[in-house]
């Protein structure tokens, strides 16, 4: 009998296992299905960054018409935005200086020690928003959680969106202000960072360094970069709503790629870097999170650089969705992020 | 006209930007409902990659009920992946020799060349299988392709499986044989690796040497570790079923979980490693994919690494799913995963 059933059930196993599945979920070569789901909070985050996890999908279907309508957008962000990072600097104690560097508008961030380190260095911070959002002091929140965390001094550079001007402005603002810097700060005491939009940059900025032969930062770091403007990258799909930042590329950052590129090709390295040849790159940290609608652009700009026999790191915070590492001081999260960042530059820059 | 639609667009996207979004998808501090949707095959693969992200979702919902039906699900799995190892060896130049060390079954496998770097270091992989499956030659293809892209000897530990004995049969297996090459390889020339449970007994035996007082491997490398035999990470949720091969984590891999543990709390480190103190662990590369239902897992072994000053590096592969940067060796993620693990490796480990 036990022999019986076991050659039975053997079969029938054998079968099962060996057998393509198709029934369920029918694959083809153009993709799947997948079924909605019950997304909960893990329970295994710090409170801050479970309430960052927590909270509602931010707005993200809203289709800009006309230049009017994109500033305006970026006012509304801008609000709220201003009013964290100067609540951001108060606690961490950053003081704030407007400024002018070649002609470009910036914010010299200043924290209230400077590590010893990092005395003769300077940071070079590129703001996020698609390009378009992020002007003003409301760009400087990464600038002030480095400045704070890395105990270092960082230049915000408040560079041209894309509703006063389109590419090539913001870059052209970016690399401005870092050869200005040039000329008094050896390159590898300049360390580049920025996220989403500011990685773009960062990187744009390595890519005409690299065309123009100027001197190259000693070392970048980049927050889920935006490597290609166009929707290439699984986990637009897969982090769909997942993320509840950013939420989704088919709200205003796809039409923040045609407003920034104006027309020019979405494959030129200088507005999608990961088209780009990234030999010779300074040292990269990149980061991102598993809910980031950006992780693959993250993950392929890091194995790319790694291809290309760049020193690159990669960290990746568990459940935080596009940037969410930089929203709230308080998170334990957001200080480890920036203490990597700083130790990874400390590591590959000159004193 | 102007000014008046400008001060009403004003108005109504200043409102939008600044409510919280609660109507399309109500969040709650539980989670939220994620829509189901389409998942495309990404166009920049490769086509060996491709092929491996197009395939149907493997079978995972098997519940054996007895040993007899683990047995035959081990068997069923290790079909194929005994004929899968075999065209490897061959294609790869890869030679095999059963042995036994320490009383324990294991498998030496020889590469055409070995590298000038790895003359006198040893490699222990530990497969991967839910500790279930994987018994035999079945479990031999991650050291295969180590032995052929790291140009390295490697030991395949042929460790006893939860259908003959649950833990610590496995993890005493594993120990037994580092010990024993211990008493003629400096530790400092051994590096360990293994993927998914495998990746737990790697975290495991160092765990073991922390407390018995045995010397740490000189490197160590994880593929989807499982570090929590829970169903704990983000990532078994927002992957599942977008994982098209370990699938989900309600199938057998969480029958498998209460096999191995016979009883004993999860929470036990030996277990589940992501509990112990990784403080003095050697440098260890962590490796998983986008759509990997183990991503948490693994950056959360990575984060927590990082916490405790261990030396630890990311890679992360673009829609791969579990350990898919395994299954075929032409494939080009293949041969950069493990080369990038080989240099890893060389860099922290004696000559």
């Amino acid at each position: 009998m036990i022999t019986t059933r076991h050659i039975f059930l053997s079969a029938a196993v054998l079968a099962l296992m060996l057998a393509p599945s198709t029934a369920q979920t029918p694959a083809t070569e153009r993709g799947r299905e997948i079924p909605g789901y019950f997304l909960p909070v893990p329970d295994d985050l710090s409170p801050q960054t479970r309430a960052l996890v927590a909270a509602p999908i931010g707005r993200w279907d809203i289709h800009p018409k006309n230049i009017e309508e994109w500033k305006e957008l970026a006012a509304g962000l801008g609000v709220r935005a201003v009013a964290a990072t100067r609540a951001m600097r108060e606690k961490l104690g950053v003081a704030i200086e407007p400024t002018t560097i070649a002609g470009v508008k910036a914010f010299m961030l200043t924290p209230r020690t400077i590590a010893p380190e990092n005395q003769n260095r300077v940071f070079l911070q590129f703001h996020g928003g698609a390009y378009v959002t992020g002007s003003g002091e409301a760009g400087t929140r990464e600038g002030i959680l480095m400045a704070a965390f890395g105990r270092a001094k960082v230049i915000s550079v408040d560079y041209r969106t894309s509703s006063d001007a389109p590419y090539p402005a913001a870059l052209d603002d970016c690399v401005a202000i870092y050869r200005e810097l040039l000329k008094t700060v050896p390159a590898q005491r300049i360390g580049v960072f920025g996220s989403s939009a500011g990685g773009g940059l960062t990187m744009a900025l390595v890519l005409r360094g690299k065309q123009d032969g100027f001197a190259l930062p000693g070392a970048i770091a980049l927050g889920s970069p935006w490597v290609d403007l166009a929707k290439t990258g699984d986990t637009f799909f897969t982090n769909n709503f997942v993320d509840n930042f950013q939420v989704s590329y088919d709200g205003y950052a796809k039409d923040a790629a045609i407003l920034y590129a104006n027309g020019r090709d979405f494959k030129d390295p200088m507005l999608s870097p990961i088209y780009g040849d990234f030999t010779g790159f300074p040292p990269a940290i990149l980061t991102s999170g598993t809910r980031d609608i950006s992780l693959s652009q993250t993950v392929k700009a890091h194995r790319k650089l790694r291809q290309s026999g760049v020193e690159a790191a990669l960290q990746v915070f568990e459940a935080l969705s596009h940037v969410q590492w930089t929203l709230n001081p308080d998170a334990p999260e957001t200080r480890e992020a920036f203490e990597e960042i700083a130790r990874f530059f400390d590591g590959h820059m000159q004193r």
